[in-house]
């Protein structure tokens, strides 16, 4: 199977995840509802919920505990999404080519499609036991998603980067901005995934979590150079959008060749770090390849 | 003591908590967690964590177990109020006479402040072991929240409140609204105070639950004849300002008296349903009687 292959596979397997939980979840409001399925099935690449199956399946861990905690990672991100692109945010009409959920629903609904998505997420991973996970185990991969996801992860980043839009900072700054911002969360897919297989080492968490640190910021110095030398279509957003709301960018630091030059060290420290992991890691170091290369 | 000794002193349990949470909480963006902190600290009545301490101190619950869940539960109802006053959904200037926090901070630091107060009531609840309670009902505590926040508690039921303002309709349609938007946060606080105390039966559950469900309303039409009766100053919040947004209202429906007459048929109600429980429920009738007599 190809790298392409793998992720559709994962795609499938969270969608389908997905829409089961939705089912269960009609009699509140219908628009919200609405909302928030249309805010999860935006064509996403499911990148974080193949994270989790990845490091899950190479550590042998269960494939509906799996499941579960793909499509709770999963309301997360789109929870975050939805917030940020509000007008109020970055005030994004389009996401992926498509309305995002203020334009395409109102504003009031985007906001409440947001919070319920990051409830459901929640909802999703202490409703019932998930399978050959411990109850102590899955009150830890609870933990790891709302450290992830809060103040001093996924929100706190995306604060610190409103905060510095226009203004100088270091690169350091920059850093840690995608360090929370999306980092974390993309830390978290490989903890939870590999906190669903029993008898996972303290070491193997560790080097994961080296392994997610280095993609997440790989991922992100590529998103920068994608948005100079991407194009509007393949992007689903328009090319030299960053340059433009005047953020600060890794080439703008480095110039283009140093961005690329970085993506690279950053994907020899992520295969160093899988390196030291005592299983198959063949899909992550593909994975990781992937991530700095992709076009969009 | 009297009541409002009781309510100070869970007031000063859950602000302390809540004081050393937000302590540990400094790597991310100090705005944030100044709006946050902000958010959480607006003389609010704390009667969700009231509720959690009273019935869980009833049943024998450890202490500790009883400030983290009083704590989280604050966390959501605060997060709500902040996204509830957001311009796009109530666009409230003022909040029990104070500047919300979309006016003191910015509307996006509010709906990320909102965001994070959501994930730290997660982060609260599945951080560490709670005190004297099993991991697997620490995951039935968490669900508990999640279920009374999402799309069919909280959440589904602010959107309904949303889609109805300004519409008729009918008085079953305002329970249902009343039911999701206020009653399922008040009785998952009752709930989760009970599944902290080791033993307690589903048959006590599900009375403390009915018992919930009955203030719950009570709270809500009280709210309503306040909105007629009180005052500006007292509220916190202008008088009348749910009859000029063109709110539904149990007083609209029924008149003032038939509204004054269901709240005290409801508060009986809810002391049958805690004349069924074998416990000392002094305490949680006296709160029951103040959530239908209080001047504001």
């Amino acid at each position: 199977m190809t790298i392409q292959d793998d992720l559709h596979q994962s795609q499938l397997q969270v969608e389908q995840t997905l829409i089961n939980i939705l089912s269960t979840q009609t009699a509140g409001d219908k628009q919200l509802l609405s909302a928030a399925r249309y805010s999860l099935f935006n064509g996403g690449k499911r990148l974080r919920p193949h994270l989790v199956f990845l490091t899950g399946q190479m550590l042998g861990a269960d494939m509906q505990a799996l499941q579960k905690v793909a499509a709770a990672i999963e309301c997360i991100h789109s929870y975050s999404l939805v917030h940020d692109d509000l007008p109020a945010m970055d005030d994004d009409d389009l996401r992926r080519g498509k309305p995002t959920c203020h334009i395409a629903f109102d504003e009031a609904t985007a906001i409440l499609a947001g919070d319920a998505l990051q409830t459901l997420a929640f909802d999703i991973l202490s409703e019932q036991p998930l399978p050959q996970v411990e109850a102590a185990t899955q009150l830890k991969i609870i933990s790891e998603l709302a450290k992830a996801s809060g103040l001093v992860g996924m929100c706190g980043g995306q604060a610190l980067d409103l905060s510095a839009t226009g203004k100088s900072i270091t690169v350091q700054e920059l850093e840690q901005i995608h360090k929370l911002k999306t980092g974390a969360l993309l830390v978290s897919a490989i903890t939870m995934g590999a906190l669903c297989a029993k008898g996972t080492s303290q070491a193997t968490l560790q080097h994961l979590a080296e392994f997610g640190h280095k993609i997440g910021l790989a991922f992100q110095v590529h998103d920068d150079i994608l948005d100079i030398e991407g194009d509007t279509i393949t992007l689903g957003k328009p090319q030299g959008s960053d340059v433009e709301a005047n953020k600060s960018t890794y080439p703008a630091f480095m110039g283009l060749q140093g961005a690329k030059d970085l993506t690279q060290s950053l994907y020899q420290e992520a295969l160093l770090s899988l390196s030291k992991i005592p299983a198959d890691t063949t899909k992550l170091e593909e994975l990781a390849h992937y991530i700095i290369s992709r076009d969009h």
